[in-house]
């Protein structure tokens, strides 16, 4: 049998002790738990943030994998924690919507409202669920496999709804999303709402920032120095970037700014 | 028996070889060590926010734990390596005071110079001993679990004291000991320094940076948005805070800002 | 048996979810396998970077140690993944470079280029081949431990050469190749560059930045508060650093700034 595996997605940073502290509790519960961390650097308090970061790892996972997903403004408030069983996984997060996205990729789901108070560490603190509710959970999970002992099964969870692109005329008007590592923009537009600008000669404009972009490519390296294109992205995303440099930058755009398609 | 568990808390951050090269060398050495990283965020040179962080989250790992915790401004120098035995835990460590606060919480305590040479990677550097010292010696620890193999006991290590509040006249005097992700700021106040303050409808003043707040909440989400307000933390410390926000931008004050609280 | 070890090695940063996707691939092709993170915060798309970080890293860890290395701006073009046997370990990485600086580190060196299509996740994107590549690929290397399977051998892989320091008469130029978490600038100069500098009173000046420093120290703790010195680090490069504060600030200097040795 291998090890259980608990992965780690919060917006805690790395400069604290909040991570240290919840895998310390997890090791003290089942300390054959394989911890993996995700990212603790989703943005402060950004849920729709932390809920892409998830939603894009989490496929990639093998079955029985418990996935901890911490955004959590509002800790020790009346929002409720949470145990979801997928199709093959399980997720343990507050319910605010952090998991909305990987609602949209289950065929099967339930959502538990987590009550059982002998799994979590005692007392409760008012602000650090991450450390006396949800890593707890986590490991009890990952010994016992026995959801249903965690609480009733609950059917208004939350769910946010992810910005939908609006077709306007000859528009499709969508925005970014994200901005990764690379300083990529990312958009919540799909192949799907666009399908006319993959094929071969479509005649398009993307505008963003108020720059128009009349180019897909495959990849960054079919990009000139300098120039800003459009591609599609490996969680399949279309994606606004440039070669070996920041699109974020080199647009002056970020999270939230408006992507208009124009197909002609 | 299930794996020793390593902790890394370190000041190298994550851009460098430097933590890569210590899990090396532990792996090589232990290869049945399970390696968990706390933070490599600590400040640069910053002794404590070093303690700061190791004392936060040691606590929440189960016996046996080695944790190995580097701020080490001073390597190369005369400041010796020291195994600390706690009550069921062990930290490697230089002897410069980053484990000041882990002394504190701690019945039982021994102390022990690493002398043991045999225990080093050979030839020993003058600037990286996370890689020559401290990383072989947790290892070995977590292998032949002898501490008085590695070295005398000694009783004039460096304790070095955190700043503690001041009372004068009615009011208690404390600074932020730091920010945290969010932009909390943690102070050196406990509700024990100021009892009234957390008693129903009391009348208080905290100022920090010229602003005064008078409000204690038990949870980010009961912040008015644009309010600053205080909480306790989840490691008992108060806390100067915003909803969603960060009072560290909110306030312009961080680390070193006085914190002053007049009870009426 | 232990577990076999799997690195990381990336430009991918930890704020998106490239990371977690990689982990996810190999825990679900061989779950015994270790993964251990050693950088994910390479420079983005800078080769020499990646290179660097790798090469200070391997040599500590143990023989059939597995390293896989992402600095990747050409993914999806032409250029090819590959498979290297070193000494005693394993890497997977683009065939760019980026392994420079290991090539260099072997006696003995096979480089395969990967075809064996059957080890990747399908279908293979074009922008994200840590995930559907180079992380399966490492994974099964680490089961099968047949490097032959993954493709043939090639001897026109990619070297580059790490910029080298010239003699210009009684004076050694180099550059700084890097700076690190400290704000230590690390320069291309070997102690075997200018053996002089490091015999007693050697008379000798460094520019960087035009200012001068005539001290060779052992350790960061010998400077004096505000000195700008010279030492040899723990990788063998000269460093130019300070105490407990960062030469890059200091000197307004960073990476590519020039070093010129003048030994009197």
């Amino acid at each position: 049998m291998s090890r259980p595996i608990i992965t780690l997605t919060t917006d805690y940073g790395t400069a604290d002790h909040f991570v240290g502290a919840m895998k310390g509790v997890i090791a003290g519960i089942n300390p054959d738990a394989e911890i993996l961390d995700i990212s603790h650097n989703v943005l402060p308090y950004d849920i729709l943030d932390g809920a892409l970061a998830i939603a894009q790892a989490a496929p990639y996972f093998p079955a029985r994998t418990v996935h901890v997903v911490i955004v959590d403004p509002g800790v020790g408030s009346e929002r409720r924690p949470i145990l979801v069983c997928g199709d093959q996984n399980y997720f343990v997060a507050p319910d605010n919507g952090v998991l909305s996205l990987i609602y949209e990729q289950q065929n099967t789901l339930s959502v538990r409202h987590i009550t059982a108070e002998h799994y979590f560490r005692a007392p409760v603190s008012n602000t650090f669920h991450g450390r006396d509710i949800f890593a707890p959970a986590a490991a009890w999970l990952s010994k016992n496999w026995q959801p249903q002992s965690f609480g009733d099964e609950i059917e208004d969870f939350v769910r946010l709804s992810v910005p939908k692109p609006k077709t306007d005329g000859k528009l499709v008007k969508g925005i970014v999303l994200r901005v990764d590592n690379f300083g990529n923009l990312i958009t919540n537009l799909k192949p799907e709402d666009a399908p006319q600008l993959l094929v071969p000669d479509a005649q398009f404009k993307i505008r963003v920032a108020n720059k128009e972009i009349t180019r897909v490519v495959q990849n960054f390296a079919q990009g000139q120095s300098g120039e800003i294109f459009a591609l599609v992205g490996s969680s399949g995303y279309l994606e606004i970037a440039m070669n070996r440099s920041s699109a974020a930058r080199g647009l002056n755009a970020g999270r939230g700014a408006e992507v208009v398609l124009e197909i002609r």
